[in-house]
């Protein structure tokens, strides 16, 4: 046992799971009492304790976090992903005491202002970020100035699943544009489709993986998935164009599988339904006109985002602290299926 | 004179509007220096005073706005507008140095209970509604406690636009829908339909009240009126089985005009683009799918709303208070014309 006794310390002591004792720490009502005592016991006997800004987090009613509010973005079908997870995270929040404070900022720099005056003026406790990148400098500002913060989204680097000082959440959409291509293969045809985002963001190019793991396993050459992808920039328009540069190419395509509802509804008004497609985030749009999609099940992200935040971490892992609790969760989306749209092209 | 110098006695004293005086007030870098110190100078010799919130919204850099957020709905086309409100608040109230506070309650009872805590705790200076109804307790709570308030929506009521402690912003939806019917009266044929929600919303009744009034302009008799409307709950699928019940009664349809962008989406997908037809709220859909609808300029009532909050009211007409100065805006909607999807029903 090291000079700090953890979190598994006391799970061994009390005999219990780690998730036992965040449990006791966190939400004591949720656990048996005996158990209760029982953890209570192993805590002071080990003189286990959690950081100072977890309890803070925990023990102050008023604590706030701070989030940024992205502009609305003009073709706002897939934006509003973002808005539905500040639903989910307000919602939870509220039901522990905390609060969310918006702002706004025009890029990395001007949030890391954000950062600094907020934080300066103590009227946030701790940040969640969104839309992430690789080198992304806010999360790096944040380590250096020791402020706790979670990310809903990776750090898209070699780092991604190690980096014991960013505690994040994020969608596996590799597994989602997976079960989507699995789909379509066990249902279309043999001859998937891919339409994303150029290669460079981490998020397309996860999502990329996943097809191109199903279409590998299906037996299909690399020299022939080759031309069965093309990329395009997000939106209705460049998906109705990327259809056809991508059927032209393809020799024959069964099916399309995309990186969002964009380029998925881009695809529909270009083919009349004609060609299955799979769309992602699972927005208003796919719903209401009946194309299947891949969910973000922001519920869970945004739950995740909390526990990171409050649990034993307190959204700031320290030096030599406690490296055994998992600071990164990867959960799994969901594919939706729907029939398809009843619509056709007039034109 | 009374015993309190209004804005409206500095403006006549220094030959300027009350828009200038309000400007010099909270946005003295926009008028000109002569012109500033014209006011000021009028200000001194009349002694004249703002409120103190409002001096408060005005002098303290971290004032807090509350705000809640609605629960998303499923069929969330319509819902994103409150969203893209929230988005236009936040970016111009970081702008005037303000923050913006989100919370969430299931009802207009657990509201309130959310306006007590934080201003009890002085969490937040001053609140913004939205979803208004006529009766609504939280703007009665509000003026009872003498709490700063600015709503998104009248009050609808007796006394919608004259009650003085109640101030207010608002979409002018009777002339969206005036404009629209209009539109498909000059460009379609005489018979125009209406497809709304059932009597006693504040909102779509008033929206309803465009339509009527174009139709009767253009000389249909009020026994032929009756058969071109139907109301319906909001739903895409509510919109479809409405269109269906509405060209059964008609006699004959030329295009309709409808309380919401989720109902025009229903009866496109019920007609396949055969009754041209004007939507609610230019939502993405609206746009993706090339539909027309008439647009709430939200960036206009966001602004409304703060000057209201931390103009010469500052959120809270007092009795007494200066009952010149305008409390209330009606914005103007925008018709924004598409050429219809080029999509049909193919089932």
């Amino acid at each position: 046992m090291g000079a700090q006794p953890t979190v598994t310390d006391v799970a061994g002591a009390a005999g219990v799971s780690r998730q036992t004792v965040s449990n006791v720490l966190n939400a004591p009502e949720v656990v048996r009492p005996e158990t209760r005592e029982r953890v209570q016991a192993a805590i002071r006997t080990l003189g286990y304790r959690p950081h100072a800004s977890a309890r803070r987090l925990r023990t102050q009613k008023s604590s706030t976090i701070g989030i940024r509010l992205d502009p609305i973005t003009q073709d706002g079908i897939s934006g509003s992903i973002l808005d539905r997870f500040l639903h989910a995270l307000t919602e939870l929040a509220d039901r522990q005491g905390l609060r969310v404070l918006l702002f706004t900022a025009d890029d990395p720099e001007g949030e890391i202002e954000q950062f600094r005056r907020l934080s300066d003026g103590a009227d946030v406790d701790a940040f969640v970020l969104t839309s992430t990148f690789h080198g992304d400098p806010r999360t790096e500002w944040l380590i250096d100035h020791g402020q706790s913060f979670v990310t809903f989204g990776r750090p898209w680097g070699i780092d991604d699943m190690t980096d014991p000082e960013h505690l994040w959440v994020d969608v596996d959409g590799r597994s989602g544009l997976r079960d989507a291509t699995e789909h379509l293969l066990s249902t279309v045809g043999n001859r998937i489709g891919f339409l994303g985002w150029p290669a460079g963001s981490g998020t397309g190019d996860d999502r990329r993986e996943g097809w191109l793991e199903a279409m590998r396993d299906s037996g299909l050459a690399d020299a022939e998935l080759q031309r069965l992808e093309v990329a395009a920039e997000d939106g209705v328009t460049f998906g109705a164009d990327a259809i056809r540069r991508l059927e032209s190419q393809a020799g024959g395509l069964d099916g399309v599988v995309c990186t969002s509802d964009s380029l998925a509804l881009g695809v529909l008004t270009a083919t009349g339904g004609r060609i299955p497609v799979v769309g992602y985030d699972d927005t208003p749009v796919a719903a209401s006109l009946g194309f299947s999609s891949v969910a973000q099940p922001l519920d869970e992200v945004a739950a995740g985002v909390l526990e990171l935040l409050t649990g034993v971490h307190g959204g700031r892992v320290q030096p030599g602290g406690d490296v055994s609790d998992p600071r990164h969760r990867l959960v799994a989306p969901r594919l939706v299926v729907r029939d398809g749209p009843p619509l056709i092209w007039a034109r």
